[in-house]
């Protein structure tokens, strides 16, 4: 099979790949209708994440079943599917309270790479979502965002706890922040502030239900957010991007009592005790348990009632993976769906 | 008056000072029945937290009041009252979402100095709390533990969302910590694993409540916790210390999904973004918006169902709290009760 390999920083390939195979009797085999390029993949392929030689690439995906391991029971062949970026069992007691990303089975997608033809999927009756029915192709790109953006995006939306009433700043305009603003919009949120200052994220921050925008970073964005609050700050903020200053821009842009729900990576950032603690905000996030959002999300979707696809601002074909890095590498594209 | 004075660091003398004044309408002026010294009165004693020039102590309190401004209207003169540290309007919007201790009015007690025959207490009909009755002089002490050490312990207890069925661990067995383990108690947390390696302090851990006692510290505490988990970590942690250790003991022993409450006072800790991210706790903790649960810890101790006062464990006249502040310097005691 066709499959992306990063070789080193800024070489993607596309080439032949050997086809997976079931290796324990859980596994399902999928067939991927579409993939994509996401956020953390710019790690490695901008060198601040080391790899360890020649790696597959990619771990959001949705495709259809072609096979499953003897002991798969719910999972069925020809389905159509959606699954998480951490493959896990869904029944452990971590699953059970809604955190599958720390299932105790958990496996990490990206080190099977789903930038790929078809793509080997562990625990795949916990793992796999499947839809009512094969989707039209219209239907694809917004099955694929629930795989990881939107679920990452809604995560951080319910760890801010976003609802009625409340007003919600959103740090970060790249896809997840983006997404962030749908899920506010969909929980319920008052007010949706996107902090952004690029015109074609502005609109879609706005198409996605944003309120106002803030185009100020740093202690100028929390001042205008504390403006727009009555002094007070937002009652949630979502921080979508993972740096230092982005996370202290949504502590700093919460009032006290307020929720940060945190999904940026957070390679180097570290948070001063006294900042959070005088802060009193409430803080929670990291690596989004999607699977606990997949049956609603699915439903949502399958319903038209939200189109998180439309994140995707790029689509190639999966053999033009590398220019797809590039292009998200140079900020020239939000998002870059692949078809396979 | 007499008051306690700290003029450097180990050097408290109880000296003459001003007798106190209304000065805002809004003010009242109390005769304490006694106060005390909290841990975080020793980080200027041990010269930790610099001080500018002879400085009042104390921000603990409960008495009589002697006298209200014209424009105090629910207390009055000869109730007995309680208030927290920070004084607050209980009205602003902070307020009614339950956090007085970023009122938008607070001013600090610690300013005023209640280590002392009489203080101002600010804003007094939202600051103040009165008893249905004066108390009898056996119940003054935990009236006096509601002000801050009880309150504080029980905010961490709330923060870290200990309840019914839940596994508890404390970092911390100094006055807050043992204090959180009554909350966690009151709360109905099922187990309650209190981390001291001190048998006096242990003894009261058991005594507020504890079901188990662990010794170790650091990343062999956490193991402990894990092993007394099945692996997967407390559902709450309370942190009560305020150092770096503390507060990755207390994330670690955690399990993900979570709940880490954090009331120790973090000069110096910064927590590393990857830790907390990975983690995927919620985390929660600041000044403690003691008011909140004052009408509530009144009542209980009202009615003899609980005696937080146990934790003072030193019980000397104001004339001598400069022993008393060396007592806890020396870790001779827990915390020292200074009748007025």
């Amino acid at each position: 099979m066709r499959g992306a390999v990063l070789y080193a920083p800024g070489d993607v390939r596309v080439e032949d790949r050997p086809d997976p195979k079931i290796i324990e009797p859980t596994d399902a085999i999928i067939g991927l209708s579409a993939t994509c390029i996401c956020g953390s993949d710019l790690w490695p392929y901008r060198g601040i994440e080391a790899i360890g030689g020649a790696t597959p690439m990619g771990h959001e995906y949705c495709g259809i079943v072609e096979e499953v391991g003897s002991a798969v029971t719910t999972i069925k062949p020809g389905q159509f599917v959606v699954g998480s970026f951490w493959a896990s069992d869904n029944t452990c007691e971590l699953c059970q309270a809604g955190y599958q990303s720390a299932c105790v089975h958990r496996t990490l997608m990206g080190t099977i790479g789903t930038q790929a033809e078809y793509a080997r999927i562990p625990l795949a009756d916990g793992t796999l979502v499947a839809a009512p029915e094969v989707p039209s192709a219209d239907l694809v790109p917004h099955y694929l965002a629930a795989s990881d953006v939107f679920g990452t995006g809604w995560f951080a939306a319910v760890a801010a706890e976003t609802g009625p009433g409340k007003t919600v700043a959103v740090v970060g305009d790249g896809a997840v922040g983006l997404l962030g603003v749908l899920a506010a919009r969909q929980l319920g949120a008052e007010r949706i502030i996107a902090m952004s200052r690029h015109a074609d994220r502005q609109k879609l921050a706005i198409k996605f239900g944003a309120t106002d925008i803030v185009e100020e970073r740093g202690d100028e964005g929390v001042a205008r957010i504390k403006h727009l609050t009555r002094g007070l700050g937002a009652h949630s903020a979502i921080e979508a991007v993972g740096t230092q200053e982005s996370m202290l821009q949504a502590i700093n842009a919460c009032r006290p009592g307020g929720h940060v729900g945190f999904v940026g990576v957070t390679h180097e950032a570290s948070i001063g005790g006294m900042d959070l603690f005088m802060s009193l905000v409430h803080l929670h996030g990291g690596p989004a348990p999607v699977r606990r959002f997949l049956p609603e999300h699915m439903e949502l979707i399958a319903n038209g009632d939200i189109h998180p696809g439309d994140v995707f601002d790029l689509t190639l074909p999966l053999e033009d993976a590398a220019e797809g890095y590039r292009a998200m590498d140079e900020r020239r594209a939000i998002k870059t769906l692949l078809n396979v």
